[in-house]
């Protein structure tokens, strides 16, 4: 490659809020997205939430002349909604499905029928490998008291790990998504500082877009304006991170985000805003890329914020094992008034009620041992990520403990290997 | 690295059928294990059907001062079985639990159940990077009528894909497991061809241990003897697999089974028999390197193997629709019973019947409807690894479209990035 390499990437983000009969004016704004696709041309569209495979091969159809690349990550019962739009072609492509997802009797949210996944394309572009994650985390219902934040951070890590082992042949990594996370929540603190992903709205000094990068804001229409009540200006939780290897350095030159109204039409595309940024990668000699200036100091708040996540799984873990434990014991009462009932049916006289409570009791074990069983992989799930976290700070620790003479070169390597090599 | 650099490595892998309760002798051949591998210390232990964390902790409780390292992959239910136990420190770990894994109403094979994964850990040895995976596909439970078939092809090429996308900076290779695939089948031609591992069997030029290196043999008294009566040697099931990337050289200078009995008691370990492989790892200029020297007609084999797993996976979604429809006609009938049973109850007089014929009716529409949901789930892991094909496939296409000039530079950046990289 040349020393004076240069390349510009333009980049695309959306939420498209796509529930097939419950989203409103999807076919309008799916139209009216494919148009904006059209005309602005970006080298990548990455799109979450759109759950119908027909809005998928509707925009397939529509994009095929500008974006001959596409592909829709399935998984799940009803599918993780992400999908990708290229100008460039794809080599390579994998996702990888979260494990825990929220509880599959939370109906009314909904989010276990879906496979949330994180989707992986890798592009080559003028001799440089682009690793593009996309991804959508678990939805965040009740901040004050939020059941899911165990698994919001467990689907974080896995995110984190999943980059890690993936890119470490990439010369850029890029992603993007709706990570349901506001900036410093544990999750994105934590997926930031294991992987040295930077954030494209502090890091332009071009952007323009909705007061403070909201990309949910009160202005658009679709929004559900109570849920944003504690935020007058809106939350900031679609993102577009990235990050280059030594040798390369990567800047966003500018970051836009729609501002509640469709940028040609005036109505909204979705009730998310859409991100759109402008990258510019160029070779750089490694002192002049930030990401190899940190110092032994830069450690801290990675072993703060691995050890927060820690407690946080840890309590996660506890939490299942309590309903696992509860599961248990309803299964045991379910299976005494069985007992029960069958003696008094062999007694003769109360046939109806037997009947009658039969029923309920039979429902009563199903459904524990149904609970039971869910909750029993959960804290299986959260064990895993407790585990791999704490091996991280084992492995932190023990570089620690070799002094500072030898921590600038395990620093080196574990940077070399996209920040989390050796850890 | 210096040029004369050359590495040892002596790796054992068993599949140690430790089921509590109903496998025979557990504890004493646990403790035999532990005493076995205590003589032997191997660098790297991968152990598969280690199904009770106990088992783990009390083999790493015995095994610490020899293996210093050690980890235990926590997935599914019941988990995944795998876990590995390391001379040297593990660096980082990870795992991937495979998306289809069998059918949760087979109660009597359970391995749905069971959360069959690949682990990974990563060692640095001299500063060679080692990848070791460990993994357990699906049981056959009927080579004739292979209900399981599609899955464990699907399994297969997620093995393959994990390895692909993770192995990037690796500059060693290395598979054990049970794939619970004979050498001819799809699954193990699928994987070997997709990620160029070389199988530690044929490759030695000093193999000792069973009759065509079966894993399973009649001569051991903990197996099945009416399952191997097709196969009067046995099976070979169990794999050393391995590979290196251009600039190393990997070769097994021996490999050793067990034969049915504990290689010092007499006893077997397990109704599998042990692999035990000594690798060696040198430097090599690239053009030494076995994996190098493959010309543009290697590419047939690779294309007809994608396009056989692309056929079985397509028959695999189609029976998986056809259940989905099942399941939703069965849907429809329970309710349009409930329907019937209510009008009848509005009608008077049939009070008990309707209560009695009720009860199955919830159970036809609650049962159906699971059955739909994970059906529907089945269908789209399915489509995602048929895809994911489809991809490869059409990616081969194109490189042979460009023509044969243009081949040997698409080959040689396949094979710098583990084979996979530009397909």
């Amino acid at each position: 490659m040349k020393p004076n390499f240069s390349l510009r990437l333009r980049v695309f983000n959306l939420n498209c809020w796509g529930i097939p009969y419950l989203s409103k004016h999807l076919a309008d704004r799916m139209k009216r997205l494919g148009d904006f696709l059209n005309v602005e041309s970006f080298d990548l569209a990455l799109l979450e939430e759109v759950w119908s495979e027909q809005d998928f091969q509707y925009l397939r159809q529509k994009l095929l002349p500008t974006y001959p690349a596409a592909h829709y990550f399935r998984s799940g019962i009803i599918g993780s909604g992400l999908c990708v739009f290229s100008k460039h072609p794809i080599q390579e492509l994998t996702q990888h499905v979260y494990t825990l997802n929220g509880y599959p009797y939370m109906l009314q949210h909904g989010d276990w029928f879906c496979g949330k996944a994180v989707g992986l394309l890798v592009l080559h572009l003028s001799g440089l490998v682009l690793n593009a994650y996309v991804t959508h985390l678990h939805a965040e219902y009740n901040r004050q008291k939020d059941i899911y934040l165990a698994h919001r951070v467990a689907q974080a890590w896995e995110l984190a790990h999943f980059i890690q082992h993936t890119s470490k042949k990439a010369d850029v990594v890029l992603l993007c998504g709706d990570l349901n996370l506001h900036p410093k929540d544990l999750g994105c603190r934590l997926l930031k500082e294991w992987t040295g992903l930077r954030d494209a709205y502090l890091e332009t000094r071009d952007f323009k877009g909705s007061e403070e990068g909201c990309t949910m804001v009160p202005g658009n229409c679709y929004v559900n304006q109570q849920e944003l009540e504690p935020f007058p200006c809106g939350i900031r939780i679609d993102y577009v991170l990235f990050k280059a290897v030594s040798g390369f350095y990567i800047s966003c030159k500018t970051l836009k985000t729609t501002t509640g109204h469709d940028p040609h039409s005036g109505a909204p595309l979705s009730d998310h805003e859409a991100l759109m940024a402008t990258l510019c990668v160029r070779h750089s000699p490694p002192q002049h890329n930030p990401t190899s200036s940190h110092g032994p100091a830069e450690r801290s708040p990675l072993v703060s914020v691995l050890k927060e996540a820690w407690a946080e799984l840890d309590l996660g873990v506890a939490q299942a094992r309590w309903w696992t434990s509860f599961a248990g014991y309803m299964i045991g009462l379910g299976l005494f008034l069985l007992a029960v009932l069958c003696a008094l049916t062999a007694g003769g006289g109360v046939r109806e009620v037997a009947i009658l409570l039969g029923t309920p009791s039979v429902g009563l074990v199903l459904g524990a041992g149904a609970g039971y069983l869910f909750h029993m992989q959960e804290a299986k799930g959260l064990c895993r990520a407790r585990a791999e976290l704490q091996h991280v700070l084992g492995r932190v620790r023990e570089a620690q403990n070799m002094g500072p003479e030898s921590q600038p070169a395990l620093l080196l390597e574990q940077q070399e290997g996209n920040r989390g090599e050796d850890q």
